[in-house]
């Protein structure tokens, strides 16, 4: 917490912290209007994915500690798309946490517009962003002292190896991302497919939240990455994404909000199980 | 050129040479909509940023070899602000040469939507991408042939010594650049503020076009960048970008298009004369 008079604000890591702990699981879930994704009976369109993002979003009330949109999937719409993006986040419950997936990188004011264009005008509570840049070009989102920026540490494609690999540049941006968390709302996005570097990594940064992606479809070890990814001491949470297992399986016909809900809880128990293996009952 | 039956057609690094050909000097020229570089009479709306693009754009006509859309600073006004941007675009005249200046970068699927957005969506005929994760990432934007895609090398904010500049990061960008460059549509970003680092670069990848920001009101060496940057054999375009540069005074009460037409000419002979210098009289 920090002191302020005679209250005490959360830091935008104990804010993420407290929205897994009221969803019950520290889990995120994805929003991306991607035409493989539909139920049957959505329109690849505006409107269709319209109604497939409130149906994910309705059915997981309450389930989910984070929503997480990825833009690319709303940009590729082109300016509606962009539309698309702002109405679906307007229209979410207030108090929803909301991820900005947007790994956004520039310097100077560019960097600023990149951050404001997230936290103000979209109105995020947290975004990825790239770090290749450096300091600076990480600050002006840092600046949003309330908001989480999560750095780009190691993701789980093969190119991870041409760049990040070599030299442990994953390991050296964890170590920056550690020391630039004057604010407390810093985290890294570490992928879930390589656990013995994501060891190395939280080792580099014993304090900072994770956003592990790839436990999902992507064919991440959920229980290891969940025992790699473990914050030596409490409330630093670790929140694990899915986009894809939420959703009903292609071809079947069902109830799509009844499908999501199912599914979401199936999520839900095997993280909470993962995590509850590794801290010996808590969630984080 | 690459043949196809009897017909020749020119590949994207080709298309940004005969671009700065036509237009006699290889400057792009930047689309910004910012409060700070808004003539006095220009309100700082949705409606006076439109107003100052197109004067931009109508004051420059047939000088510039290409515009770069900023799309960070149209990102920062919202959905109208994206609307904006692509309005502007659609506007242009015909055969504008238009770069998107958005750094984007992920992986998988999400890396093929963000070069959707950017090569079909809004019709860009190159863009900036942040090479981090490494060539799967890059790869779906060097998947449009047709189009130039330019790697971020090094830039010339002070971050960039936290992580290009450390084992000469910004060096095996350059060479795995010049590997990926399969259909001769492969630049690289290269900041104009170290020139013996862009010679280091121009080394390690001697064929392909360099986008060198900074040469206007960044302070860059434009002499110091233009012989840094030249490539060893001809027709490998390198563009010099500025934005502030040709804008007009604060504080001047002047005509805005006047003033604009008067710098760019400016820039260009200078642009011209430092790539004279190192060239012996032929402009790439």
């Amino acid at each position: 917490m920090v002191d302020v008079g005679s209250a005490s604000i959360p830091t935008a890591i104990e804010r993420l912290a407290l929205s897994c702990r009221r969803a019950g699981s520290p889990i995120s879930i994805g929003l991306e209007p991607c035409e493989e994704y539909l139920p049957a009976g959505f329109r690849p369109d505006i409107g269709g994915y319209e109604r497939f993002l409130r149906t994910v979003v309705d059915a997981t009330a309450g389930q989910a500690a984070a929503y997480k949109f990825n833009l690319a999937f709303f940009e590729a719409l082109g300016a509606s798309g962009v539309e698309l993006l702002y109405r679906v986040r307007q229209q979410l419950p207030p108090d929803t946490y909301v991820i900005a997936d947007a790994k956004r990188c520039d310097i100077g004011s560019s960097a600023r517009r990149y951050a404001q264009a997230l936290y103000e005008s979209l109105g995020a509570d947290a975004a990825t962003v790239n770090p290749l840049l450096g300091r600076d070009s990480v600050e002006p989102f840092l600046e949003y002292s309330d908001r989480l920026s999560f750095l780009l540490a190691l993701t789980s494609n093969p190119g991870a190896a041409d760049f990040l690999a070599p030299g442990a540049l994953y390991r050296r941006i964890a170590e920056a991302a550690s020391a630039w968390n004057t604010r407390q709302n810093c985290g890294l996005v570490v992928g879930a497919t390589q656990a013995s570097l994501a060891a190395e990594i939280r080792k580099a940064a014993p304090s900072l939240p994770f956003l592990v992606p790839g436990v999902g479809a992507q064919g991440g070890d959920l229980r290891g990455a969940a025992k790699a990814a473990r914050a030596p001491e409490g409330n630093v949470p670790v929140l694990f994404h899915v986009t894809r297992g939420i959703l009903p399986d292609k071809g079947k016909s069902c109830d799509p909000a009844a499908a999501i809900l199912e599914k979401t809880r199936n999520w839900r128990s095997q993280i909470n199980e993962a995590v509850a293996r590794v801290t010996g009952g808590t969630i984080e």
